[in-house]
């Protein structure tokens, strides 16, 4: 059994603990927390919930730590940290800073001999698998991404920040007319505001100026100025009925060109429909979790950081490549 | 540059060559076949057509070949005969028998420190790929594998043999309302038939048994019999004008279930759209030679035959691990 170690229990930390429940190889040895773990119930029974600062005593009784904190500010510290005494697997998803995270944690992994694997996930991770088979096999090409229909909890949060929201949820959708010129092999110049539209619904307080509100996200800079916003204020019952899910998905087109003269069309695409966006992302963290495992036994040559690009797709496997070429090749 | 060789010269191997003519970072050495060199007119200019008898005279001159041989007859035997000489990519497509060519080529292989990988196309191959990594983050649920709308040649071929056919063009068709279902969620059980059809397009000689001809088509045991198959009997002219084309596709899909009581639905699916069947396997297999290349270039330690479950992903791109992370994580 490889034994695992999750830091950080919120939503994407439960997801990662319900895959490592359903895995047939792996076990949950501890959560680690920075709050206070008397406050913290796991689903799993006789899981202890462990203070994050005693982290270091779980050496040799934990195999791989899945670090479920945020890309902000938790990760960059975090993971090269645990990294100098587990093998370790992020999410880190702030595409500019990559290559300065994975320097990092790469500088720790090679000095303790260990494997991480940062940016994984389904974007970073399973979409950006895919653009590069994509990109390798169609070179004369173009790649499109589309997300949703989805919530996006940093669009959410930024509505919740406005004076006289109590809550908020915002839905990333794709325009389907755009969908459909890409999918037809249009080949199409996209803006902003052509691809995704983003559908927000609002908890005002009572007596709130709505309007303002609504011009207020409307007109809010990266996060809705660019997009066709929809602003539907609903009550909190409505909101706690119809908006508790963390539905997301999207998909990873690409047309490109084959032939001596570029003469044929090919297209390729990756689709996600998820109910739920931690617990997939937790899935995939628990794969690569087992990968991490199985590039850690095979020697201190393979260690250091890693990406979802340097991960042979038979190390996410629990079963060996001789079974894997005879039932899924 | 990786210096190419390509091993037959037919649909595919002009695939092949095409895709080679499009990389940045390849070059076509020479062109192999059986029949008279004379007789082979390339599309790369000032490429020599050599006898395959005549392969081991470029040892040192090329660095990978690409098998275009049959899977029946030709693969079994010259893929390992190759990997005695050269790093060796083929798209060997009978499932069933893929354990026992891979131990063949990778007796070979070992023996001479070369790379063989085997089985690489898109189905075997990409689609495997996506069945794998489906398999991987989704543990708990179920494949379906469409094949379609596209020519099949071996079904083309079964109606070519019967007496009084003159040419044939068989197209593989999913079921419409049994992709509905699958998308859907629904986790049906679907039988043969209720996957796809099978439509047949055939030029019969003057005055033949056209009702004979139909009833032997679909009367066919394992090509037809179990399908719902439609044929419809074409002018000559008719079949040059519209069916002359080798489109495919299809696409692999996998519902599951995440949670910690597997009470959450979770899709994906990876779809392809083919115009050119060989153009777009031809593509595939270049990107695995990229591959190959650079495993062998890893000292012998990597040599052995491998599968598309054994690439990292960072091995198909001619850029290195910084690029790729900076520009497509």
């Amino acid at each position: 059994m490889i034994r695992i170690g999750i830091a950080g229990y919120g939503n994407l930390g439960k997801g990662v603990e319900a895959a490592v429940a359903n895995a047939p190889d792996m076990e949950l040895v501890a959560v680690f927390t920075r709050r206070d773990p008397a406050g913290v119930k796991l689903r799993t029974p006789g899981v202890p919930v462990v203070p994050y600062a005693d982290l270091a005593s779980y050496q040799g009784k934990i195999d791989v730590i899945v670090n479920c904190g945020g890309s902000a500010t938790d990760l960059p510290e975090t993971t090269p940290a645990i990294a100098s005494l587990f093998h370790v697997i992020d999410s880190f998803d702030t595409h500019a800073k990559v290559p300065e995270h994975f320097a990092r944690v790469n500088d720790a992994a090679e000095k303790s001999g260990k494997v991480a694997i940062i940016s994984v996930g389904w974007d970073p991770g399973l979409f950006s698998l895919n653009r590069l088979y994509m990109n390798a096999v169609l070179p004369n090409g173009s790649d499109y991404t589309f997300w949703g229909r989805g919530v996006s909890q940093g669009h959410s949060d930024a509505i919740r920040r406005i004076e006289g929201v109590l809550d908020a949820r915002q839905y990333t959708v794709p325009v389907p007319a755009a969908l459909e010129r890409v999918r037809a092999g249009e080949n199409p110049t996209l803006s902003v505001r052509e691809k995704h539209t983003r559908e927000c619904y609002v908890v005002a307080k009572e007596g709130a100026d709505l309007a303002r509100i609504e011009r207020e996200i409307k007109t809010m800079p990266n996060y809705f100025a660019d997009y066709d916003t929809m602003v539907t204020f609903i009550s909190m019952e409505e909101l706690r009925e119809k908006h508790m899910g963390i539905p997301h998905g999207g998909c990873v087109i690409r047309t490109g060109k084959t032939g001596m003269n570029l003469e044929t069309n090919q297209s390729i695409e990756y689709k996600l429909q998820l109910e739920s966006n931690p617990e997939f992302t937790g899935s995939v963290l628990a794969a690569y979790a087992r990968a991490a495992y199985k590039l850690g036994q095979m020697g201190p040559a393979m260690s250091g950081c890693k990406t979802v690009f340097d991960i042979a797709p038979a190390w996410l496997m629990p079963t060996d490549g001789a079974a894997l070429r005879a039932h899924m090749l």
